[in-house]
């Protein structure tokens, strides 16, 4: 068993891509054995496992991740993560590998394969960006890896955080905007911890699809509830979104009906599913599944080199 | 954040005793997040996952263990454990810990707590062990760093076994036997794989107090229903007892009622509940808590020396 430190370091993110939407496709076929999160409170925040198998894929294990929000305070990340890799065969733990930044690219990932499936076009895109954290720069690097951008329009709440996010960015046209403009693209990617809906229905045009990214927790939205019941919604998991994701508060509050969720991204990979004409608006409601963090993780560990050698067992 | 392979080297197993003592008395005044085991289905077995946190010791973290019956067959252990402690204030992964042989020590020294607080005396103990594997070892281990034992009988599936558990003893008078003469004692420890009830109830005499350790899933049991139903049931955790601890079957099967469990260890540790006359017989059902694990991980780092540097975060 080794320990990874860096395991992101040598990642192709069109490669990443194609693991995370290969697994979504496992997770349609009814391949994936995957729990619900656990959460567990703690007294400045909480911590979930997310354990997970395909055995089809070769793939078993589990992720650890905190979320601390009054981390940044004192120095440390708000969200630090651990994967443990098993042998599916044996059970034998074959790697540890630090998934703070693995979390990151495989939430990206999702939204590429997300944006290949159900943006109307491939090249050309209007990319807008409500939020410019590290999370925008995540989805922006993954769909940029599968789709032609054209232009990106950023907003953020600190406007200045948007301009620094348009200077990070010079290989794309980047600008930062007011949020209004941001929705009116093809490509529409929420990724704050809002909430209350930022974006109106009314700014989206036909035929845009939607990442709903940011919601990932009970009482969290971005978009108005309008929006999502104008809207075909896919989800990563059933479950996960009517618990935590975009779709959470609307749902509770009976403003959409659970019954408005159109099926799975594994679906829409498998072809089941998916827009079905040009004009309708498409939304992805991402939550995060664990099945994801072991599939970047395993990619990661054929590309990062040796670790820290372990002796385990 | 530091790896380590051989956790258990120092530890005192009075010690281990007392903070397992501890983690059910947090456990009994409800001071314990613990969600139930996650179990993830896997080719030639299972993983499980055990987080939890008592905030108020201090303790925060996750097991990942798995079973593959199997294993043995390939040279590897059936049961393999890591453990990752987190700093509860910041979520910040602290260590990762061959939890392996710390398995089956926390798991002896449950038994040790419910020995000295549910057994009619504390020295001159007869001790009758049914199985003679590893676990029995662990909880004869654990018992007489706590109580003192006059006597041990063992029986095993196979004679040989028992007779091989007898000249690993040297320091105990330890003598192999039937099923019935090992019943026939103060203390009983049953620690087998059974699916079928092995002890009968007519075999056990009054006073006894039994270490029910074995039964760990669901269809595993070792016990007469009658010795149960004539008992004063106590269990770790009611949940996951009557999911896959001894009484899981009967009560499944509707041979006792689970308002036949008279509580659960954490109680009786806090003196709220316990044995009522010297007469009637105990048992404690055992099927392992996460918080368990973390007291054994935490006591182990205070005792075992540096381990590998991972430099996380």
């Amino acid at each position: 068993m080794q320990y990874h430190s860096c395991p992101e370091q040598n990642l192709d993110l069109a490669l990443v891509n194609r693991r995370i939407e290969e697994v979504f496709s496992a997770h349609g076929r009814g391949e994936v054995v995957q729990p619900p999160k656990t959460y567990v409170a703690l007294p400045g925040g909480d911590f979930r496992t997310m354990p997970a198998s395909i055995p089809s894929l070769g793939l078993a294990g589990v992720k650890v991740v905190n979320v601390h929000p009054g981390n940044p305070a004192r120095g440390l990340p708000t969200v630090m993560a651990l994967t443990v890799l098993l042998d599916p065969a044996t059970g034998t733990p074959r790697a540890i590998l630090n998934a703070t930044r693995l979390t990151d690219l495989r939430t990206g990932a999702a939204g590429a394969v997300a944006a290949r499936h159900l943006c109307t076009m491939r090249d050309g895109l209007e990319v807008g960006l409500v939020g410019a954290g590290s999370q925008a720069q995540a989805q922006l690097d993954a769909t940029a890896a599968w789709l032609g951008i054209d232009r990106v329009r950023v907003w953020s709440r600190r406007a200045t955080t948007a301009e620094a996010f348009a200077r990070k960015n010079p290989s794309f046209d980047v600008r930062a905007g007011t949020l209004a403009r941001a929705a009116d693209c093809d490509l529409l990617i929420t990724t704050t911890p809002s909430r209350e809906p930022l974006v109106r229905n009314e700014w989206v045009r036909a035929g845009t699809h939607v990442n709903a990214i940011g919601a990932d927790a009970p009482g969290k939205q971005e978009l108005d509830p309008a929006l999502l019941e104008r809207a075909l919604v896919y989800v990563d998991d059933r479950e996960q979104a009517v618990h935590s994701g975009e779709v959470n508060v609307p749902i509770a509050r009976g403003q959409i009906g659970a019954d408005r969720l159109a099926g799975t991204l594994g679906e829409v990979v498998l072809g089941r599913k998916g827009r079905r004409s040009a004009s309708e608006v498409t939304v992805f409601d991402a939550t995060g599944l664990a099945i994801q963090d072991l599939a970047i993780a395993k990619v990661a560990l054929e590309v990062c080199g040796p670790g820290i050698e372990l002796g385990f067992p």
